[in-house]
């Protein structure tokens, strides 16, 4: 019976072929399948249930920061898009447009939201009256769509999940504050959730969201070198109170407009363990957010007393841990490959031998290492090394991130950096446009932030010379 | 201080106005607000908690029945939507289309799910090889759009949020099973977890789903008598199958159809909970689903000791409890309509007497009933009260329920039972559509299910006084 088995396909390798081998595993992991609708992925369950632990997680240190969640519409009128100009011109022109309902056409177009600043503020004016009824602190977890030319599952797709938080200030120091705060969350969240160590920054004018003073980022490093844009918080000043008329009556009965902000973390976060974490036999995961933690696969299962024991094992792990007891009747190896391939960050294997000595081996998805564990006291050792899983897995991530950060001070060294080795570079810029469209045009590379943390590399500016005033980190980047 | 505050308005009576009461009631409790756009609303914070709460049961539910939560597309192109040659004629009036991507024309219209049978059936025909891959028991939690002329808040609206199981099995036994364990589901859930009694039945072929071959529904009384349908398990045999080629081999390598479910509980159900809970003084909430279950109002805060324990008590109850403490400065009469209005199942109050007495008073807002409880062991005496709340609330609505359901076997008693008794009317029925067509026409009742616990009221149907096949439920319905 085993013998029929689908058997697990092996994958590309990385080395041989990036794009590819993510493409293999996105797909033999059997987190997404394409659908009918050109860019639109499938989250089959697998997939979803890395989501939903991310939302479970990062929800709860939303609530734990005073936020509360809302749903708005999907749809936003044209005219309500337009009323804020830099913003509808950063975003109309990849949204969907819905011109039909039923059979008659609507009066006034209504596009699918790719964000919903424009519905906050517009619900904001009509409920912020009083200096009382801030700060406002919301979020919702949606989907939102942009019309895309080119996707990839989770890094760049059609329609994807997200949530976007939108909140309202008496001060633009609030704001501020609250725009900052946010970033640390997020990259709290890839460091204590995902194991993903982020440069923080800011993005410089030309990179900012359509419509913020000032957007800050998460950047994190692919395994190919390549940067991630993780999650971003924007201040938008009062630009959108404005434009929406959000204002509020302050203590001395006077009329002030709100200080805003919104950040967004997405699906994409799922692209970022992928790449940071996986290897050539597929999906690593973190355990704090892998759907299965500890997988249990008895080895001769039909010898006495193996089933029962694992079957114990399973239900006294399950009260602490996600856990799977897989006792089907493919072969111990077909289970190894298959759950490797899943990244399930902790195998159990139990045989008659084990048993004998009332003890069970345990081997990590992230290096392979295998451990004998004694039945006494499992709950503890597993909890202790999904623990040390997680802190290797982030200490790995973080090695591999530091070692290929590179200095440039001149032009030449930065293109050969650029060109032959995958990673950030640090290098100075005078603050210019010119320079940083001419690095994008003539290296490739993009600004990815000018980091909180900043290093003085050089005096000068990489590109034009002149005297530099931050210094920024580059890469190619998805 | 406290003078300045907005005063809690008072709402329309329910027997005054029953349509402005609930419009009253879901705005000045703050559920909702309308949008910009026609016919969608805003879920505010307190509303949508109430819908997360009722998501992170069912929810469970689920997951305990074995499905697991994926998420599809929410665009159907026009070709895949028209495979099913029912289901397109029963959605396609009512459906919102994306024509424009950015800004080129699309070679295909894309709708927006109204419901998403024809994703999962797609996705099905990819996935499913093999008699190993069922059965397959998928659910997601979105929203979907239907293009609506008249909307009112939660009850029917444009685009509305829900979840939508869709299975797949190897036999129409297995479906059948699948159709009617969840319409159980549903029926536990709103006596669980809702506090509301429903009647569980078949839809007549009239009103059943488009492309089901059986439609089951749970049908619940509002306060006003009208029915609302709460939720609906489709029985596609292999209908959807044949039209999307969803075949399997089964164990002797034979191609087979699958046979599918479908099953759906949307916000609608926090629409019953406001009309059949709900009083003069606002939402009554069912304790298991409240954001707040539980509101500490301090009674003379600026005296010795009362914060101090309030805190306390805030401390120790939110370790098992939803619990709010008010410590803000509007006056406790204020507070008390304030919580009443968001129909927050318990109020605790504490004053200087009550402290030096080791007690507190606590308010049932079912019944307004006061009840003394000493400080200690208050976890367990609020549990108590939580739980007898939602019995009370449960027996309530059931005497109301029980108490309105009317038998009549003539023309003439039924006739006056529908203009002149708000409630639900047994009735025999033949089984031609003509009949069912009559009554709806001449008498404005629907008929809401053939229910499973079928009682004989006569011989004869009603309408054409040809022999009877099935006793029917009718009523006026939202």
């Amino acid at each position: 019976m085993a013998g029929k088995e689908k058997r697990v396909e092996a994958i590309t390798a990385m080395d041989q072929d990036f794009t590819q081998w993510y493409t293999d595993v996105v797909l033999k992991s059997e987190l997404i399948d394409y659908s009918s609708v050109k860019g639109c992925m499938i989250l089959r369950p697998y997939g979803f249930a890395i989501w939903e632990n991310i939302q479970k997680n990062l929800d709860q240190m939303f609530k734990d920061t005073g936020h509360e969640n809302v749903a708005m519409p999907m749809f936003i009128p044209e005219s309500l898009l337009q009323k804020e100009k830099d913003h509808v011109e950063g975003f109309a022109p990849e949204v969907a447009w819905v011109t039909h309902g039923g059979s008659e056409k609507l009066a006034e177009r209504l596009c699918i939201r790719p964000t919903s600043e424009t519905l906050f503020c517009d619900h904001y004016s009509q409920i912020i009256q009083s200096w009382r009824d801030l700060p406002k602190l919301y979020n919702q977890w949606v989907s939102v769509v942009r019309w895309e030319k080119t996707t990839r599952p989770f890094l760049r797709s059609t329609e994807f999940y997200w949530q976007e938080g939108h909140t309202a200030h008496a001060t633009a120091q609030e704001a501020v504050e609250e725009t900052i705060r946010m970033l640390n969350v997020y990259a709290d969240f890839y460091r204590d959730y995902l194991a993903i160590p982020v440069v923080k920054g800011q993005k410089t004018e030309k990179e900012k969201f359509a419509g913020a003073v000032d957007t800050y980022t998460v950047e994190a490093m692919m395994h190919d070198g390549k940067a991630l844009q993780s999650a971003t918080s924007h201040y938008f000043g009062d630009g959108f109170a404005k434009a929406f008329e959000i204002q509020y009556s302050d203590k001395n009965n006077q009329l002030q407009y709100v200080h805003q902000t919104s950040w967004g973390l997405s699906t994409r976060s799922i692209g970022a363990i992928i790449m940071v974490h996986g290897d050539d036999s597929g999906l690593v995961l973190p355990p704090r957010i892998a759907p299965i933690q500890t997988v249990i696969v008895p080895i001769a299962a039909h010898k006495a007393g193996v089933l029962e024991k694992a079957k114990e094992m399973k239900a006294e792990l399950a009260k602490q841990f996600r856990v799977k007891l897989d006792d089907s009747d493919k072969m111990p190896g077909w289970k190894f490959s298959e759950y490797e391939m899943k990244g399930v960050p902790l195998r159990i294997e139990l045989g008659p031998r084990d048993l004998e000595q009332n003890q069970c081996v345990a081997v990590r998805r992230d290096n392979g290492e295998k451990i004998v564990l004694s039945l006494d006291g499992l709950t503890e050792s597993v909890q202790t090394l999904l623990d040390e899983i997680h802190e290797g897995l982030y200490q790995r991530a973080l090695e591999s991130l530091n070692s290929r950060i590179y200095d440039a001070s001149d032009w030449q060294t930065m293109s050969e950096l650029i060109a032959e080795k995958p990673g950030f570079v640090r290098a100075m810029w005078c603050g210019d446009l010119a320079c940083e469209l001419m690095i994008k045009e003539e290296l490739g590379a993009t600004s990815r932030c000018l980091p909180f943390d900043q290093v003085k590399v050089a005096d000068t500016c990489v590109c034009c010379g002149k005297p530099a005033v931050k210094e920024v980190i580059w890469g190619k980047a998805y």
